[in-house]
């Protein structure tokens, strides 16, 4: 006891305070939550909870997690993209930062934790304090120092790493942290999935070569595939374009919901998967008509595709698109895609090696081509042509001939006009032939969690964090980076499962296992009987939610369903008659009926399955 | 299995990027961590860790703490008061947090996690967005309006309690946070002792009536002493001023050490502790002589208590000093206090309804009175006088005369001049008598970790946070806030606990339990044995830091002690030819030859009497 002095002194305050009050020395326990060994909390009675329930969702939220979230009082809206967690929002978002921990300990990363108020200087030095959009907070401290709220922590870890890593020994190394993080969003929705303030994973690695590099890569690659499966998510890993961060290459992972944001390519045969940004496509047409010279038609007023192919008896696909884009520092370029297709504008920003291409207004077109819009031509154009792979394959398009309602038909690339470049420039649409195999491509929908980059020396090159090698030269650290965002994996685990009523957990992500619902808590055999239950089971381990309210069944089934706790269990005073309690499992509505007897080891079964059923 | 479609693309993914590493496909595990059943870390291999320690302490670090956690590897700076958390920093955070989390969740207080990021609206509902000063850190998003980064939550917290809590049967309800805030202090220094970004535990009790209040400080001061008992520390509990956030009472929990910013006053006998600021005395002088008439004498040059004393051959303690304070907002006061006390301006700001008092110049006090310093008089002063308690005691002391090099002897309040208010106005010193029972006090210094008040209706007041009693009438909700600064207990552990060689930590926030050091890793039987003995320990669950490191064993003691895990073991070629192995304490240095055999089980026996010795 190496306070005792001290804690004499604190103890006869204590009686004091006891005095003072009124009251014994006990401590006030009629509000019981149930703490485990471990000091989390497994049982608490709903009566003493902060859990309040709405009817109705905030005219605002657009999408069914921000509702369900909202309605079952997990979330509160504090401002604009910034929200509270409310006591069980909370206890779902520790069960994905636990899944986390776990997979980034195994996997030999380290867990540090970073500050989110970082210098400016630093951003200056790594280029982005100017590159990052209105989305980097920026402000000055009392004395006028520039600062910046971290939406991301590439400046400070290179920063630190650049400090204490002098040698091919101190490395590989992998850093991690959870974190909160800003980014201010111009319009901030949809809840958790699009906050400003938001929790985030980083890691980055740090390692002596490429091949090294591609090692810690691979670890956190595979240390996603678990996370995700165990917070027992169905998802995807997809290859991503880099961004604007940069690197050789990336993965995203993918929450599947018909609500994604990204759309998403799948082969139906091989493992080919990619996010529609970057999917690629086999040779998704083939023109097999023969050739035949080029010939001016009349098309008045056929100024777009669908009217145009009407008009000429030919399909969609035999058009050519002529459309001319502005590139940012640089000469304007004629892009020809067939008439059937988009243009991908991060394929087409790829081939115009990053510059950022626009598309010129109709306009802006007629001045510098001299033709009205519908008309352009690439036959005989002075400036650069871009076109899709497709375009290559084509022996008689229609392409405008230059002047207002003409177009050319049989134009053949290379014999009628020049292409100074092919490139895969089209959008994949599903039934595409996949890139790899040739079987039809999928298209579905995903939230997007997680992100592996393969930096390379991005930021150790510009901000000089070095390592002496194994042959005594100074070499730049090959840096990864890893990013999955918590309050969005959980948003995204309401998004991809719910139904009318209410949310539908994973076993995993729940924040509690168990709804325990005594139908009337005024008749003392039912409530102790619904008691007996809750001790039996949180001494078991179960995490159980206690529903102590003196309210009617159906208000208490109603918000059941709304929370969506993996298992519900009803004590009523017709079970008991019968010596039974109803288990129902709100994946799939199924009602059980159990014996009262070992009700409790019952239970636990079925919530192991239930945890098994996915785990890695 | 609900993900096997999407599981099975990720697995082929896997698979390539192995083959595109040319490795097999088991994951890198040379660099290994050993984690748990729960997922953290338990063992944990140094070469392969982010532990760099110094020889030499930054030229800025004043204090011992600062200077250890820096050279131990523990945390760096980013920029002034703000620092990062290495990995073995960053464990014991995690253990004080982990100590926190219990106890509250064992006293019923609900976790949430609240927004760092806060609309300045809140601010100017209570009154502080003016009121704090620029310790506030205010700024403009990217759509202008006026956000703060939180020091605290009372407005968030109180806003949400307002939209949620309805009636009586919502409360009492107790909500807490561990979470991340900033101070923009003005010059932060001593490391995590007074950093501007800052984790805190913050807790806010709600309740209905006054008695309600009581408990809930009740219980959260149990939780404290509970908290700070089992992180091992040595501490007390004092009263204290409740400053600038108001409210009924309020108690500081101090970490006693030598070199803390507070000065404590603890009673030898009774109970009675407090915060200097604070402390009470009793009648700390008995003035026993016989009254004199008052009579004028000649001091010429005593302007300063000394050498007044001397020249009139009387002790300090018979001269009454008059100093004139001027009062924000209010008229001057004449102070009067024995020439050998010092002021104590809280409580003089206490004795003028909460103004604020400054001392006025030499200049503008002879500007003021017409009398120059060190000759100002109370005789037949025509402002306010305030006297400290003793004064009234006094019968024959020494006071100006109101013109220079001239005092009066035997001066006596009430017969020679008014005093309009008596009031205990001075610190208190080693060795005045307790206001309680008489005993000495005794003054000690400590590090203020955490800090409980009673509210009162100060918020909910102002933010209209009301409920509906048991009555049917509106009321407001009485508040309590309790603190917890998370960096500043790890670091006052630190500053409490250490020797000339480095930290000495507590078994319950050592970074790991257990330093096990293979003096010759080149030596395959040292080692072997080493590695043989660190499975063994992490299975059953001990702690442990190898020094695999291929370094001199002067250097690994020197680490070893610099870092001060509480246990040191050490295998080496001369311990293993007698089948040995060495245990030294790091807090005493003592040091148990142990056999090798059953070493690990020997080992967590003094782990866990460690722990035991001090948990509550």
């Amino acid at each position: 006891m190496p306070q005792d002095t001290e804690i004499k002194n604190t103890e006869s305050q204590v009686d004091k305070l006891a005095d003072a009050s009124g009251q014994g020395a006990s401590v006030e326990t009629k509000f019981e939550t149930k703490v485990d060994a471990t000091g989390e909390v497994i049982g608490q009675k709903l009566s003493a909870y902060l859990a309040p329930t709405m009817k109705e969702s905030p005219a605002e939220a657009e999408i069914v997690s921000h509702k369900l979230m909202i309605r079952a009082g997990l979330i509160r809206k504090l401002a604009a993209g910034i929200y509270s967690y409310l006591p069980m929002g909370l206890r779902s978002l520790r069960k994905v930062e636990r899944i986390i921990r776990t997979e980034m300990n195994r996997f030999n990363a380290r867990e540090v934790l970073l500050p989110s108020v970082q210098p400016a200087e630093l951003w200056k030095e790594s280029g982005r304090f100017d590159k990052y959009g209105p989305e980097l907070l920026r402000f000055k401290d009392r004395h006028d120092r520039d600062c910046v709220y971290g939406p991301t922590h590439e400046e400070v870890i290179t920063d630190l790493i650049r400090r204490e890593v002098r040698s091919f020994r101190d490395l590989p190394l992998n850093l991690y942290q959870i974190q909160t993080k800003f980014r201010d969003e111009i319009r901030p929705r949809f809840g958790l999935m699009r906050g400003r303030e938001f929790i985030m994973k980083d890691a980055y690695s740090f390692d002596a070569d490429d091949q090294g590099a591609d090692l810690s890569y691979r670890a956190m690659y595979q240390a996603y595939v678990n996370i995700f499966t165990n917070c027992g998510l169905r998802f995807a890993v997809v290859e991503a374009d880099s961004g604007p961060i940069g690197g050789s290459f990336s993965h995203e992972f993918m929450v599947l919901a018909d609500s994604g944001e990204d759309a998403l390519a799948f082969c139906d045969q091989c493992s080919y998967a990619s996010n529609l940004e970057k999917a690629k496509t086999g040779d998704y047409l083939i023109y097999d008509a023969p050739e035949a010279p080029l010939e001016k038609a009349h098309t008045p007023g056929c100024k777009h595709v669908p009217r145009l192919a009407a008009y000429m008896k030919t399909p969609e696909s035999s058009i050519i698109k002529s459309m001319l884009f502005e590139v940012e520092g640089g000469q304007p370029v004629l892009v020809l895609i067939p008439g059937h297709r988009e243009i991908n504008l991060i394929k087409l920003k790829n081939a115009l090696d990053g510059a950022s291409p626009s598309l010129a207004s109709p306009e802006e077109a007629e001045r510098l081509t001299g033709v009205p819009m519908g008309f352009v031509t690439p036959v005989g154009a002075k400036v650069k042509i871009l076109a899709d792979l497709a375009i290559g394959r084509m022996a008689n398009g229609v392409v405008g001939a230059g002047e207002a309602d003409y177009h050319f038909k049989n134009a053949k690339p290379g014999r009628d006009f020049k292409v100074d470049q092919y490139w895969d420039l089209n959008v994949a649409t599903q039934g595409d032939p996949c890139p790899h195999c040739g079987a039809q491509l999928t298209l579905k929908r995903g939230i997007e969690v997680g992100h592996v980059f393969k930096l390379g020396t991005k930021y150790s090159q510009s901000m000089g964090a070095k390592f002496m090698n194994r042959d005594g030269n100074e070499a730049p650290i090959i840096m990864g980076c890893y990013g999955i965002g918590l309050g969005r994996t959980v948003a995204s685990s309401v998004e991809q499962s719910h139904d009318s009523d209410g949310i539908i957990w994973p076993m995993a992500l729940a924040p509690f296992q168990v709804a325990l619902l005594p139908l009337q808590v005024q008749n003392e055999k039912v409530f102790q009987a619904a008691l007996s239950l809750y001790q039996e089971l949180t001494d078991l381990g179960v995490e159980t939610l206690l529903d102590d309210r003196d309210e009617r069944p159906g208000l208490k089934f109603k918000d059941a369903d709304l929370l969506g706790l993996p298992l519900r269990v009803t004590v009523s005073e017709k079970g008991l008659a019968n010596q039974q309690i109803e288990l129902k499992q709100r994946k799939n509505r199924e009602v059980t009926m159990l014996p009262l007897e070992n009700a409790a080891k019952a239970i636990k079964q079925w919530r192991d399955q239930a945890l098994k059923a996915f785990l890695s």
